[in-house]
């Protein structure tokens, strides 16, 4: 068969807050082939993205995405991975085209499942579905004593992992931080296990960040997460070196997977946090995966939005075990609950796992989120060059 | 003083064709603040990087470029690196923002060098601004005996230095590749800068690249540029350690500073080639040519397009006279050729400099370029948040 649409849906809540929720907005991408239908979703901003793939073309290395994937063949799962080698090289220098052909390589991988009746995770080679243990991530409070209140009501919703991070943490002093810290393990309970996310506040500060590990080792957290600016490979390498048995993580900003293979050689992370809706997709993650557990790194999903973007997200590291903890998002936006009338639910374990049904098995509401959808319209030289699409399939 | 106005123009050639000549469309910015204007172009895609200006937001690390730029504060160059770390971290999640803040970037520093009545090298606090020795690219020939006469045609221009690249070289055998660079090598005469581009042709594969060193080594071959895919930071460096005389350059993509940073710690290159419209503008391009100093690697600029992007391609290494060698256009289309009144030629030595005049230095011909004008108007929801803007001053 051959990709006959290539369709991107711009879906937004009412009102879009000044806050650090990314699932106020969504880019749903709709690939059509043979007579299947696949659904993807990229983690971008949706009005560049669409500018990418429909944009006219500049020379020969910047095409826009939609020149790669319409019309190209698609047989078998190893032509996925051809589509995105094609993007890579015709759209190279076209910054956005690696958040776009995120959400397409993802509904190519749903509509490939679905032709072969098959979940993704098999045809990506895994025999069977690992579940993973969510952890539920939450913002620091202003003071250590709501932190502890956060970090009770979290174990009391039966959550053995929890994140916090951002707030005040690595704005105030060194003690401040120490007591937020114990605050949530106090809260968690000793058996619980905790991250930290400094969210990039030590900028590329070796030292302000290396303050910081008494607490941290003290405190038994698990990882330290992006404690600076991303791609500041050197300031990563350092505090690695200072790393008792605290790891560092980050990786949710790589658009390509040697970016994060990067930060696993050159950075010395032990988790790797990888978008699947960013890097270039299942086929991209799923390399970084691999890369990682062959260098004892783990591998943990970086999702924040709706459950086709958790499916699509889990998939990759499915088939290994090791890899045991994931990212849960659990207060996500009605947009992104309402895309999908199934979810992942946790199982009586506790833990959630890429689904068994065909694709990336998830059934869509598009009813249910069509008042969601903000008609775009773009024209060049007078010329339309995308108009939202019907969304009905 | 308040930026007050960022408006941005996508310009383009009556047809543009499926070839590696990136002059044939330009995003060119206009700023505006007090009584005076600057201007700018961004090495990009334009209709996407417009979209990156004015999109809706999407979260607190997803705002549009506009949102840090209108206005902010401008009272000082200091204040230019403020608004790109502005932008840098409002606009994290959006990728193509990097190439969108390049242009605007760079028509701040026009602008404060016209406030100030000082070249924008002066403003980067180097004394004088060094000439720089000019190199032709060509294609290699079908044939060696092609490439022979494309090399003495460049040489008859009085061009001390010329690169070599694309074409059949890499994609046959290793003694083709050989009789090609043997016959630039010729063509050029013995005293004759030989720089040979690869453009990315091996990928990762390391040792199909070192089969090529002993002919390139025996050329006298100065650099070779791209061998891999830019980002193959691992590739690079196992090159780099078998080369003798001949060191790596690259670089090009690179669309934040440390991407060229680690190419030079973790990749080993001998030439930095940074494209001011893309890293992040002059700023950054300054930092990377400080960098790579400090580590003696040479600062090439990669300007492909006018000459407003070649006077603010060479500002950041004007100063640097151990940075000896540059890129210079010299088969521009005629909307790049057309853009400015004035032009950087070479001097009786046939070398070129960064310019004397305030800011950039250049004159712009709006008239000349208003019949490349495409217009375009992009809506969200019923509203209209672009409309080409009038390109009269």
């Amino acid at each position: 068969m051959k990709v006959e649409s290539v369709d991107m849906f711009y879906l937004a809540m009412p009102d879009v807050y000044d806050i650090g929720d990314g699932s106020q907005d969504m880019l749903l991408v709709r690939v059509r082939a043979g007579d299947h239908t696949g659904w993807g979703e990229c983690e971008a901003s949706p009005l560049p993205s669409i500018a990418s793939l429909v944009c006219p073309m500049s020379h020969s290395a910047c095409h826009p995405v939609l020149d790669s994937v319409l019309g190209a063949r698609l047989d078998g799962p190893g032509d996925i991975g051809r589509i995105v080698r094609a993007v890579r090289a015709n759209s190279l220098d076209l910054l956005q085209a690696e958040h776009t052909i995120s959400g397409i390589e993802i509904a190519l991988w749903d509509l490939m499942g679905k032709a072969l009746e098959q979940p993704v995770y098999e045809l990506l080679g895994y025999e069977r579905s690992h579940p993973k243990t969510p952890y539920a991530s939450s913002l620091f409070g202003d003071t250590p004593e709501e932190t502890l209140h956060k970090a009770r009501a979290v174990r009391s919703m039966g959550y053995r992992a929890a994140k916090f991070g951002w707030g005040p943490f690595g704005r105030t002093t060194v003690a401040a931080d120490a007591d937020q810290v114990q605050a949530a393990r106090e809260g968690l309970g000793p058996e619980g296990v905790l991250l930290v996310d400094a969210g990039t506040v030590w900028g590329e500060d070796v030292e302000a960040a290396a303050l910081r590990l008494p607490a941290l080792e003290d405190a038994g957290v698990l990882w330290l997460e992006e404690p600076f600016n991303s791609g500041a490979l050197g300031a990563y390498r350092a505090l690695a070196d200072r790393c008792d048995r605290l790891r560092l993580a980050g990786g949710e900003g790589a658009h390509n997977p040697l970016l994060a293979e990067h930060l696993i050689d050159f950075g010395g992370i032990g988790f790797a946090q990888i978008d699947t809706g960013r890097i270039g997709g299942i086929g991209d993650a799923t390399r970084v995966a691999k890369y990682a557990q062959a260098r004892e790194v783990q591998f943990v999903n970086h999702t924040f939005t709706s459950h086709l973007a958790l499916s699509a997200s889990l998939q990759p590291f499915a088939g290994s075990g090791d890899d045991w903890i994931c990212e849960y998002p659990v207060e996500a936006k009605p947009l992104a609950q309402d895309l999908t009338r199934n979810h992942l639910t946790l199982d009586e374990s506790g833990c959630v796992a890429a689904p068994e049904a065909p694709g990336l098995g998830m059934t869509l509401d598009l009813d249910a989120v069509r008042p969601y959808l903000l008609d775009v319209d773009i024209t060049v030289g007078g010329k339309t060059l995308y108009s939202t699409p019907d969304l009905t399939t």
